[in-house]
């Protein structure tokens, strides 16, 4: 407020937000379903809502369709960083970014367009899929990143710490992530993160063994699979050769 | 050279080079080796030889005490990136970072001195440790990461890029590291490397089965634990809390 850049604030969803024509519920995964629901509440039935969460599929399930209720409409923008509160505000966080929007059975052509245009509004692409699909993508794009970054922290000593350089700093930045956060997340969508942690337990098999018999051919071989996946995304975020812009 | 950069190049070691005071071998690690006794066999005995690669304890063993002729002393600049080339050349590479000389029983303390003084002049702190202790430590911090990093750009599907966020980008960043430099890396380090994949499996395992488990309390502390080590670098290369500087 002290910023300007909200009119208000309050601890709790009340009449104050009754002439809200989107509402956009931005909270842990395992709350945003109840504030939706307690939304749905008091707004009007031409209202729509939506979200910022990282997991689909089972909050779309628990708000379920309310008839004659303001809609809900999933949505993810696939943009962020481990730092939170206003001080890490960004105002281009959005820009040139993807937002995954997605729609249930019971949503209106309308209230989808309108979640797509607000997200376009602050520069994003939009893409829509079912909400399983998207569980199912962002376990292996994002929640096992999290995951192994998770892992890769617990495994050095806090001795080991003045040897680490940038390249351990990247690919463990994911894990100052908050806890709490990321354990209901992980929860939320535990089926489709098993299965993309199996799949990454395999193929870290595979490279123990190309490493532990001594195959020089496989494991190149490994590597390099990995390194024209890696290669296609580029190297800088806003200028890709795929991974920002649909 | 047209750059001005170098004076001269050649594909042999050869007299050319018989008047270097300091020779630094910056090559794959399994070639280090060879090219350390080719500049003995034509450098002064008052010349001293150092090397950049990320293994030491192979290199070390395999150069051997050499008696009369120059001496090598195992260096390893904790600096680089996945990119090479002289397009990638960055005259602040080395500045605020971590050398780490690692001097065998038969080196003198003169020639380990100009090899700390060579780093030190470029901007770096020196760390001295043993070659084995610089391998299991290095392992854990850097060749590690790189396996597990190759290991997630194999855990995606092609088609699931558009939907990668900067945490995708940063956890795999490695991944798009030569894999002929790294395969060689991987296998001469391999009993640490592997005891360190094995850490890294176990750390992995504990993580699946709490989400697995539904633990909700197991789940958030062991995110807890890494969040701590993890936030211990701080955010930024060349401001850290503890990462780049002894």
């Amino acid at each position: 407020m002290q910023r300007g850049a909200i009119d208000g604030a309050a601890a709790t969803v009340g009449p104050e937000v009754a002439d809200a024509e989107l509402a956009v519920v931005c909270a842990p995964v395992d709350r945003i379903a109840d504030l939706v629901q307690q939304l749905q509440a008091v707004l009007p039935p031409t209202s729509v809502v939506t979200d910022a969460g990282s997991t689909k599929q089972s909050i779309v399930a628990r708000v379920g369709a309310a008839a004659g209720r303001a809609e809900f409409v999933g949505g993810h923008p696939l943009a962020g960083s481990h730092r939170d509160g206003p001080e890490a505000a960004d105002a281009r966080l959005f820009v040139d970014r993807v937002c995954v929007v997605t729609p249930s059975e019971s949503n209106t052509a309308k209230a989808v367009e309108r979640v797509r245009t607000f997200w376009e509004s602050l520069g994003m692409s939009v893409h829509t899929m079912s909400p399983a699909a998207h569980d199912e993508v962002l376990a292996r794009t994002s929640h096992l990143p999290h995951v192994a970054a998770f892992a890769l922290a617990l495994s050095v000593e806090e001795a080991d710490l003045p040897l680490t350089a940038s390249g351990f700093r990247d690919a463990t930045r994911l894990a100052a992530s908050r806890p709490a956060l990321w354990s209901a997340i992980l929860h939320e969508n535990r089926d489709a993160v098993l299965k993309a942690v199996d799949r990454y337990l395999e193929r870290l098999a595979a490279l123990r063994e190309a490493i532990d018999e001594e195959d020089a051919v496989r494991l190149e071989n490994l590597l390099h699979d990995a390194k024209r996946i890696r290669d296609r995304l580029g190297d800088q975020l806003g200028a890709p050769s795929g991974g920002t812009r649909l």
